[in-house]
């Protein structure tokens, strides 16, 4: 193949970071440049093209990038447009896949971060092999990815996946991002388990490492910290964001039974702290059915690459999508 | 083609029921013989063979039979048995499509009822054209059959769609069937209804024309007649219980964004009684991007055929199967 590379482009809400990565997922480079410095849509899509040749060319990669993936917040794989998004200065929906396909001659492939992280993983990572998976990203947020049949689920609009807004109390749930209540981000993102934190110390009144610190500055890294510790309420934070976890996981089951949940994020890291609960309350919740036939593993993608690996993964779809009608935005001049 | 027709059968706790089917959906004849006559599996299947021979002879469609297709309770696809079923009396598993295709010389596909029903109404039904819908069956529970980007969700198991069985209320849930609480299908089957009719007519002290019924003998059937001649209580149940339909639909649509939700079965024909207030809820709880674009709508498959026309759909599919690893059991002398 004269086209070993794909190109990741990943757009967060402060960094655009990139990367050269090859077929077994190796980041040869990468590189970054800020989202917010430019106001005007087009002179963003300049410096990314800008950085991006001069990345190409220190690394001999130019004319060998078989397709681009990009992932970004709300972008909508079918469309190739980020649809809305308020961390973003442009003004939606941006047409990104073609814009981004003709600056560069490339074909380019869109989708949202948590499905990128999905594909990235089914490419490269600890869902090597399996066909029917849901990846669940624990981050600020919580966002999910589902693949089942060895294809991800874009549903009728492009924007399935939402694992994050089920709803996991239906009575006095909490106020979510997305303006309702109860959702499961809003009890087990690492804004949710700081918020469990805030909600325990003040009903409860017993001692805790917690209570050192100032109650609205507490994250849910000072809840694993205390929680590694021997402290009782951190460890009972764990285990009630486990269990929601475990309650959700037994609902999505029922939903795709698939073979895995893969988790990647920070709250992920905490280890049994979150996975034993998690696991003791995804078996207790289950179906007879699908006891004991589900496993709940970790991502397998460096945490530092990861996001870069997981765009590039599209970038070879991309680039195999020869035959219209197809959602990759193909370069006119190609 | 020199084989048009296919053959659907249905096995129900009580009838098998069976008929050949053309291309367009139409049931050209069927019959049925008793499901527990026989103890013994191989003599049920005799049976079987003898009465369909019987049917295909008097409709001179011996020879012109694509494919069998057959739904049955906990059928699974991948593996052709029925795994496991307390309402059948052979010893489980019953290897069921391997059976019926050495038999009678014909593919053999087989699903559970709901997916049946899926794809029954896919190929001659409702959602004709549709790529991404959910079907949901409102009968003495509550079934389901997903399709995501044309294809049956069967998931890594096969067991794939129990929707019935996502957790609707977590606290104080009623018992359903499955040993768990706070089911879907324990408040929104038709037996739901009846439950929830028993528990308005406990608690509540107002008058009803339900209070005429001896409490233990309310069915839904008594509830829809009730609520059509404007009883309170009876038009309450019915907004209860497509609440709680709606607010499972708004969950279900974060999963695979549907382009509809196709309802079969009794309580689906309550017309607007139920539809109003459940897709009053599934708008109110939907996220706001999903909001507006989901539709609700009904089988359009007649009651009497649906079950033989959904397992028959299944029919063409084997059929056309003649590559393998596939699911469908081919007759090894074909």
């Amino acid at each position: 193949m004269n086209k070993p590379y794909v190109l990741g482009i990943d757009i967060g809400g402060t960094n655009t970071v990139f990367g050269i990565v090859d077929a077994r997922g190796v980041v040869i480079a990468s590189s970054s440049i800020k989202t917010l410095k430019h106001a005007d849509f087009n002179d963003y899509i300049d410096e990314l093209h800008t950085e991006v040749t001069r990345l190409l060319k220190a690394n001999d990669a130019e004319d060998k990038i078989l397709g681009i993936g990009i992932g970004a917040p709300n972008a909508n794989y079918y469309t190739g447009r980020i649809e809305a998004c308020v961390n973003l200065p442009w003004p939606m929906p941006v047409p990104l896949a073609q814009t981004v396909s003709e600056k560069f001659g490339i074909p380019v492939a869109i989708t949202n971060d948590a499905n990128a992280a999905a594909i990235g993983e089914m490419t490269y990572g600890a869902a090597r092999g399996l066909r029917d998976f849901i990846m669940i990203t624990l981050g600020t947020g919580v966002g999910s990815g589902i693949v089942i049949n060895g294809q991800l689920v874009y549903g009728h609009d492009g924007f399935a996946g939402e694992l994050g807004h089920v709803i996991m109390k239906r009575n006095n749930g909490r106020l979510c991002g997305c303006g309702r209540t109860g959702c499961l981000e809003a009890y087990c993102s690492a804004t949710g388990v700081a918020r469990t934190a805030r909600e325990f110390l003040e009903i409860r009144s017993d001692d805790s490492l917690l209570r050192q610190l100032p109650l609205d500055s507490i994250t849910s890294k000072d809840v694993y910290d205390a929680a590694v510790k021997g402290d009782k309420i951190a460890n009972e934070i764990f285990e009630y964001t486990g269990n929601i976890l475990g309650e959700a996981f037994a609902d999505f089951t029922a939903f795709s039974s698939p073979e895995a949940f893969v988790l990647f994020g920070g709250l992920a890291r905490s280890g049994d702290l979150l996975l034993r609960p998690l696991r003791e309350s995804m078996e207790k919740n289950m179906m007879k059915m699908f006891k004991g036939k589900v496993k709940v593993i970790l991502s397998e993608l460096k945490e530092a690459d990861a996001a870069v690996l997981g765009a590039s993964a599209l970038g070879w779809e991309a680039g195999k999508a020869n035959t219209a009608p197809s959602p990759v935005a193909m370069p006119t001049q190609a």
